[in-house]
């Protein structure tokens, strides 16, 4: 009998991608409120959802990531990975819930975890300025004025630029959030009479469990959306820019929210 | 309305990771034949498959890919990548067909085309001597004495090498071969209560067509798989070699054979 | 005594990251000759130098590499890597010879092999399509209407990209060529009196031996090279495209000429 | 007139790929102090250097660089990169110094300022676990019991691995130290009477300014050296492990010693 959580299942079953949930994430994030055209958000949302604003939240997120059991982080080649996360203001059922159309990864671990949640994952190279302990040139303060750059790149590309200048303390998370945002779960069929109904698609929500956010700075922000040629992400470029994020979160997954089989 | 063949699934349907099939591939492989034991190698087929002899292959390959429509090979950065294979000697309902329990690629739509096959596919640096129309000291020949070197390393870790010597050219495809391969396809659920209980559980079979091989060399071979502490190939470990070999194949893929659900 | 041909230097000399020349190399190239603003160019040549056109020309070449004892080639990891080289048309006392502004590889020690000759060699992904051997959607042919693309990307941005597509044979090297090019050799000093001072700081000029060619295709190209905030290489834009070329070069490098010392 | 600290030399000098001095560095480090072989350890000593002691340590660094003028750290594409440094334990005329036989970076820019420096730098990937600022069984805390590992991986090959855990804090910085460090600056001739007659062949000393460290943690450590073709470092692999550090550093260069000449 083979088995695991994720291919390769294996006699011992631990050869798979991915291990059985829990999954203990704790990660650095920039974010940036922005808004962008009101009727070209709403047309990139699934069956279901309904657009609740024009506000969008884009995240530069620098992970590390442990399963219930292992202590990952100490091989971090197997642990660590940056992401990039775009999410529009949608409602499910008259309640504010936030989608993610867009979404990029550099680990394949992290892309699988992803795919099973219904994050739209792909590969993109994400950078993030680091702040340390010590006062220096090479690195911003977390606190008033500290400068921080993100970026993504994808296919050879630079596809996102932000930076952010840090002003003062909030109470209040960037908007929309990733906590129990609504995904769109899915996997194809191959068969050949079966490209048009795939073998899962549905609508889900997110379900982390322990949430810790550390305290947040906000502050201005600049936010870029080049052009590409594979993606549609350009069509939600910002019309204006609100206002850029620093805190840290950590989060556990080991459970979602089915909401609606689309198939 | 959002659409896509894969996520991401967009107004315009044109961000998909992978597009709509056909998929066509062209590629240019080193083969090493080798021998296993059987009792391992049992243990590691799905329900459905019986191993039908000690025999294996290990395929390392450089492919460029494109659309039906597209010429995704004149941005090569989406269309190339390379792939390491491991191939079982099985048998479904009498018949040989090889099975698959380890594949890398290093890219992500060809993760993505993958994991929709059934390939176990995760990401793994694969190297692979290549072959120039020109003589030198810094290329092999393709022909008698001509040496190519192969090698794939996933998590910081060499896992496989090998080397072989051309001797002579044969009509017979290094087997197992992939071609008609049964993989097992799946996608796991995220819900709390059906982590054991996947969404996607089946048995299916490869249906390329349009398959073409160049003449095929082939010759003596080494082959090491080493110590790993994230993959149970090491068990899998060659007990004896029997044969390299050097050949390019193209093939296109927009259908599957469902055998039979496992769920 | 430690020793090797460059750093590190160790007992047995074994770990140099570069060895004793001869340095053998072999690789498919495509190229494409264009023509930029005179002054400009002009305004790019290091002491020593005239322009002698506007033509310059840009190449990709996928190389594999050996040293003379060894095969590299076996190992690929240490053996591939791919180029971009961009070269603008000099004179040398009266004599043409190529000049090269800007060099990219994606490889330590091609990197160092080049900054040696004087390459002005970094970092940068260079991506080139390749044909293959047999009949296939995902490939061009070596031949009329055969189209090759590729691209360099540097610093998460791409950079130059490339289109060619296949006429006719011709007997002609593309021009200005590499071989025979005067290079700018150079290694600064730290010592803060010195930073202006370089410790090495001359015209050179390459010096290969045992050049092969293979036949070369030419044919229609376009070449764009976008902004990018690191390098002064879009001063170099073309005004206008020539040809686009497709071969195969080997060549042998262990000498160089010193032409004159610019400290 | 073209200009720049290093190649690529331009007439606006932007596109050099290391400007001129003075350069910031900010970066969290895990150290290995460890006893090697003191014969063997002395075989690796350059001219002019004696070795001191068989107490070696090994630095795996997180950086983030900026120049004087720039805020490279809002690109981090082009600031961060991870670096492995092996020292030893030698005298200069009596002095005790450290001596760097080996160091690995994963970025052109931080390659290139090392070779200037002496550092006999080449391409490698680290992988350092990072604390954060959240409880989450994904993160040590920097404090008692925490637990980091570290890996190098060269040539697709896991080189070395150490883990620490810190168990109190201590006022020592780990020994050797790369403050003040002796290194051999060289750079090599390629005209064929001068393979063996280096243009620059030199003993140096670091000299950087305005130093900060922040509180260093220390603890018990594990340390491997695994065989690798390509380097002769498994001969200084550890006899014993003396003891694991955490802490943070900041530092500016822009000035070295010059100590002898050894051409």
């Amino acid at each position: 009998m083979i088995k695991g959580y994720t291919l390769p299942r294996t006699p011992l079953g631990k050869s798979s991608l991915v291990p059985n949930p829990p999954w203990h994430y704790v990660g650095n994030a920039i974010a940036v409120e922005y808004k962008v055209n009101e009727d070209i958000a709403a047309s990139f949302l699934p069956e279901g959802l309904e657009l609740s604003s024009a506000q969008c939240a884009v995240y530069f997120i620098e992970w590390q990531y442990a399963s219930e059991t292992g202590e990952e982080y100490l091989d971090p080649v197997c642990s660590q990975y940056r992401e990039t996360i775009v999410l529009l203001s949608a409602s499910y059922n008259g309640s504010p819930v936030a989608y993610c159309p867009f979404i990029w990864v550099d680990q394949d671990k992290a892309l699988m975890r992803g795919l099973i949640q219904g994050w739209p994952k792909q590969l993109g190279e994400t950078w993030i300025t680091r702040p340390y302990d010590l006062s220096s040139k090479a690195a911003p303060v977390v606190g008033e004025g500290g400068k921080f750059g993100t970026a993504l790149s994808t296919n050879g590309r630079r596809l996102i630029e932000a930076k952010i200048t840090l002003e003062e303390k909030t109470n209040s998370f960037p908007s929309p959030t990733f906590a129990g945002a609504v995904l769109l779960r899915h996997f194809p069929e191959l068969v050949k009479s079966k490209h048009d109904k795939p073998a899962v698609h549905e609508l889900v929500q997110l379900k982390s469990r322990d949430v810790k956010v550390s305290p947040i700075w906000k502050g201005q922000a600049s936010l870029n959306i080049f052009d590409h040629p594979y993606t549609e992400l350009p069509a939600l470029s910002p019309t204006s820019i609100i206002a850029g994020y620093r805190f840290s979160v950590a989060l556990t997954v080991d459970d979602l929210y089915p909401l609606r089989d689309l198939k």
